[in-house]
């Protein structure tokens, strides 16, 4: 292997991938329904907290001593997201992708805090 | 849910982020080896194979009409990013992304024909 | 210089990446306005095209052989983009992306061609 | 249009966006040099950079209030990558990728300090 991936940090990328796919679906998800739902500021919160995901998961792939960094600003967009998300209790697919976001700023905050301790 | 989402696409949307996901690791791993394993055409091929499968699978999520087109491209460049890891047969790491693009091709051919039939 | 770069290819890129920025751009002029603006089926082009032009760029910098294939989609969505688009003939931000979506497919298509003929 | 975009942050996305294409086109010039030129820390930073180059640069677009937290760790891997590419004075595509990063950069600390002063 070309770098340390420890268990930690493969279930982050995992999480990171997940959380990118669950936001674009999402996205679709309340563009179609509309109104409420595709409200400009959630879109964008959705689109952004997917593109940094990826963004992350592609800093670990790599080996990149910046993905601490990364992973922490991610775990921030992803509550965001979740907070967002949350707004809408009785909506199955926002309620997963809330899932989705407070699982993958866990793994991310975790990765952030084992750098800053190395 | 906001587009019809089989199970077949969903298996290849899992497919092409997975795949995405082990070209970059394999892109770490092959610089990190440095030598023939480095060769330009290779690494170039795997970058190119992990960029059309990551927008395969965003085709798909967003349920745009496209993703036939881009599941089709996805497929020969799976194809041949799995040719090049094969020239490799006693590196395990290329090995396993060179299984998982054919996993991949197979998966995106199914969603190009499955398309071109409706 | 890694591959042959020559002029057409240069343009084709910065066309590229020009119609992704402008694309994004447009989605979140849409997502403000809401309404029709904001329709699934347009936010979802946009969405693609930049993508798509993304990907294409990113292959042609790296000097895949593949980016004839990506080019040629590319053109594609850079058309539907642009029709839909032209739906808001009052709109400028909308017209302005029309008219970036049909410069990138222009170049897209001589890049396709080009290619083919070799 | 649908955010704030004054002429600071335009000149940022555009700067984010070279930067992201020069890195990409450095690595394939690196690849395909060959030896200490494709050296895997330094062939990851360009890639990493690339990418973190991209988000910030659709963070902004987007609109998303998280741009200035991107914008903060894009200064830090620019930095990062032009000091890698200095340890090659005699190489132009080098030269010019660093001073790309130092430009987009500057940039990328000036919108991080405009957001911090908000």
């Amino acid at each position: 292997m070309a770098h340390e991936m420890n268990e930690a940090m493969q279930e982050c990328i995992d999480r990171c991938q997940t959380c990118d796919s669950v936001c674009l679906e999402t996205v679709a998800h309340c563009l179609a329904l509309g109104g409420r739902h595709a409200e400009a500021g959630h879109i964008q919160t959705l689109l952004a907290c997917g593109e940094i995901c990826h963004t992350s998961a592609r800093f670990m792939l790599l080996g990149s001593a910046f993905h601490a960094r990364s992973c922490e600003i991610c775990a921030d967009v992803c509550d965001a997201c979740a907070d967002d998300c949350n707004r809408f209790p009785d909506d199955e697919s926002m309620q997963r992708c809330a899932d989705t976001c407070l699982r993958c700023a866990e793994s991310c905050r975790e990765m952030a805090r084992s750098m800053s301790r190395t």
